[in-house]
C-alpha cells in the first residue's frame, strides 16, 4: 500500500511541507474524559495495554477529537521487559515496580523465548488500528531505546539521579553491555512485528538519554540505536525511525551525525535557530527532520503565551523537514479545549 | 591584596594554565566523616549556615584533606529567601520547605530592609575564611541564580516538573518579573557583601535553568544573571564571575554569547569537543572560561572509569582557560579515597 499521500511519512522522507504534520506525545490519555471512561474499564494499567478493544480504542479517541497526522499505539515502553520475563507492576500514583535485574547472573532469568507471544496483543491492536484508521492518518509504533529501558530494569523503578544503573553501566560495561544486547536484539523483534502488523514509522523514547556523560551516551544511546536501526532497515529498507534522546543538549548533534534516524524529537529546551542550523536536513548530511518541541506545560496555560511559541516554532523549524510535536508528553490537568486551539492552529 | 598568584583568578582572567586550578561543588558536606561530626553540634541546617564557627570550619575541611584551590562559602542558595522575610525550613529527607510566594500580593510581604541583619552570619563566616585560608587558596563567595530560587520561592519546596512556577512565568511575566526584579537586587546586595568581607569570586549557581524553553531561559535565566553581573561590576570591575547554568544544553552557548560571566559551569552531558570550539575563550569573543563536569557517580565509582574520564577532560578542555570540577555537587555516598586519588591526578 502506497502511504506517499500521509504527510508524516513525507515528512520523515525529507520533504518540507507547506502544512508541516502534527502529533503530540501521550495524546491518548488522562487529560481527555473518553480516556477515562475506557481506563475504568480495564484493570491495571498492562490490561489496558493487552486489551486489543480498549488499547485501539484509546489510540483512536484523540484523533477522533482533533485530527492529529498520526497515531501512536497505545502501549507502554516497559512492555519488553515484562515479554522477557522481569516481573512488572503499576501502582496507583508510583509508577512502574519491577523486580530488578542487577547483575549478568540476573540476567541469565530473562529469556526471548516467549517474548511475542507475552506481548502479542499488541501486535493485534496495531493490526486493528492499521485497518481503522483513516486513510490520511500515518501509524507509529515505539519501543523504549535500550537505555532508557534499562534504567527501568536496574533500579526497579523511576529513578531521579539513576546511581545503580550508572554505576553498573560505568564500572562494569561489559556485564551491563550484555543487558543492552539483549534489548537490542529484543526491540528488533517486536518493532518488526509492529511493522508486520502495519505500523508505517516507529519511534524510539530515550527518555533519560540526558542522564548519562558524553561518552556513556555515545555507548549506551547511540550505538543501540544505530544497531536497532541497521537491523530493522535490513528487513524494512523503507522504514521510517524516529530517535528521541531527551535532555541530550548540544548532544543532539552527535546523535544526528550518527545518522542513524530519519526524524530526531527534540525536548523543549533545545534552540530552534540551533536546531534548524545543526540538525535540520537530509541524513546524506548527518541531520535528520526534526519533530517537537513546544513545553508541555505551555500546552497547560494555553492562550496568547501558548500561540506565540507554536508561531516561532513553526517560523523557524518549517523552512525544512519537521513534524510538530511537544518536546515531551501531554500532562493530566492539560484541558483538551487547549489542544483543539493548537490543532486548529497547526492545521491552518 | 594582589591575587594574581592563585590559579583559580588567573584562570577566571582568561589564562590557560598548565596545571589547572581544582574544586568541587558540594566539596563541603555528607560524605566526610568531620562534617558529619561537625553538623551535628549544630541543631538545623539553618543553624549549621548561620554558625560563624561552624561554617568556616565545615568549609575548611575539605581544603585541609585535598588541598583544593578554592574553597567555597558553606551556605545555602535559600538564604536570600530567608533573608527577604519567607519563611524556610528544611526537613530531614524531604530537602526545603517554604512558605510559597506565587501572585504579586503575596510578593508585598517580601522585603529588603532586613536582608543584610537576617544574614549577617553569612558575612561573618566570609571574613573569618578570608584571613584563616592559605595564601593559595581562592575564596568563593555564591548565591542561586534569580529563576532558580524563585523555583523554589513559588513551588514551596523541590519540584520535578516546576509546573507552579512555569504557570505563573509563561502566564504572567510582568507580575513574575517583579520577582525575579526582586532577586536580582537582593542577589547584587548579598554578593556586594561577600565580596566586601573576602570573597575573590562569585558563583551563580542556576540548577533548574534546564527546566526553561529558549524564550524563557533567555528571560529568566540569561537577561538576571546578566543585570547581576553587569551592577556587581559597576562596584568591582576585576570581580570574577561564574555562572552555572545546568542543564541547557545547546543552550550554553547563548549563554556564553551574552558574555555576562568570566566562567561557565558545564555539567556532565555536555560534549567535550564541542565545549572546547563553541564556548571556551575570552569574554570579548563571546567565550569563557570553563569549569567541570566529571560526573559525580564516577567520583563514587572511583578507579579506571573515574580516572579516564578525567583524562579525557583534561585533555580536551586543558588547552584553553579551565577549572577542573564536577559538573553536579558531590554525593554523600562518595567514599573520599576518591576525592583523594582525583586531587592526586590534578595537582599532578
Amino acid at each position: 500500500m502506497p502511504t506517499e499521500h500521509k504527510l508524516l511519512i513525507r515528512a520523515l522522507r525529507g520533504e518540507t511541507l507547506t502544512r508541516p504534520p502534527f502529533w503530540f506525545m501521550r495524546q491518548a490519555g488522562r487529560y481527555l474524559s473518553e480516556y477515562r471512561a475506557t481506563r475504568t474499564q480495564a484493570g491495571s494499567f498492562l490490561d489496558l495495554c493487552f486489551n486489543p478493544d480498549l488499547a485501539t480504542e484509546v489510540t483512536l479517541q484523540p484523533i477522533r477529537r482533533f485530527g492529529m497526522d498520526a497515531a501512536i499505539l497505545f502501549a507502554d515502553i516497559l512492555l519488553i521487559p515484562h515479554g522477557l520475563g522481569q516481573a512488572l507492576d503499576y501502582r496507583e500514583g508510583e509508577g512502574p515496580i519491577l523486580e530488578p535485574v542487577r547483575s549478568v547472573a540476573e540476567l541469565a532469568q530473562l529469556r526471548m523465548d516467549d517474548l511475542h507471544e507475552r506481548v502479542a496483543p499488541v501486535y493485534e491492536t496495531v493490526g486493528r488500528l492499521a485497518s481503522e484508521l483513516p486513510d490520511n492518518v500515518a501509524l507509529i509504533g515505539f519501543a523504549g531505546a535500550p537505555w532508557t529501558v534499562a534504567t527501568y530494569m536496574v533500579e526497579g523503578r523511576g529513578s531521579r539521579d539513576h546511581a545503580i544503573v550508572k554505576q553498573w553501566a560505568y564500572a562494569d560495561p561489559d556485564g551491563f553491555g550484555r543487558l543492552i544486547e539483549l534489548l537490542v536484539t529484543a526491540t528488533v523483534e517486536y518493532l518488526s512485528r509492529q511493522v508486520d502488523a502495519g505500523a508505517e514509522a516507529v519511534q524510539l523514547f530515550d527518555t533519560w538519554a540526558g542522564a548519562l556523560s558524553e561518552t556513556a551516551f555515545r555507548r549506551w544511546c547511540i550505538e543501540p540505536v544505530q544497531q536497532i536501526a541497521v537491523q530493522l532497515r535490513r528487513k524494512y529498507p523503507e522504514l521510517p525511525i524516529i530517535g528521541f534522546p531527551r535532555g541530550v543538549g548540544a548532544g543532539y548533534k552527535t546523535f544526528a551525525q550518527a545518522g542513524a534516524v530519519n526524524g530526531i524529537g527534540l525536548d523543549w529546551t533545545v534552540p530552534l535557530e540551533w536546531a534548524a542550523a545543526e540538525l535540520q536536513g537530509s541524513n546524506a548530511e548527518g541531520k535528520a527532520t526534526l519533530q517537537g518541541n513546544l513545553d508541555p506545560r505551555l500546552l497547560v496555560i494555553g492562550g496568547s503565551a501558548m500561540e506565540t511559541e507554536v508561531r516561532r516554532i513553526l517560523r523557524i523549524l518549517g523552512h525544512g523537514p519537521f513534524i510538530f510535536n511537544l518536546g515531551h508528553g501531554i500532562v493530566p490537568e492539560t484541558p483538551p479545549e487547549h489542544v483543539d486551539r493548537l490543532a486548529e492552529m497547526l492545521r491552518g
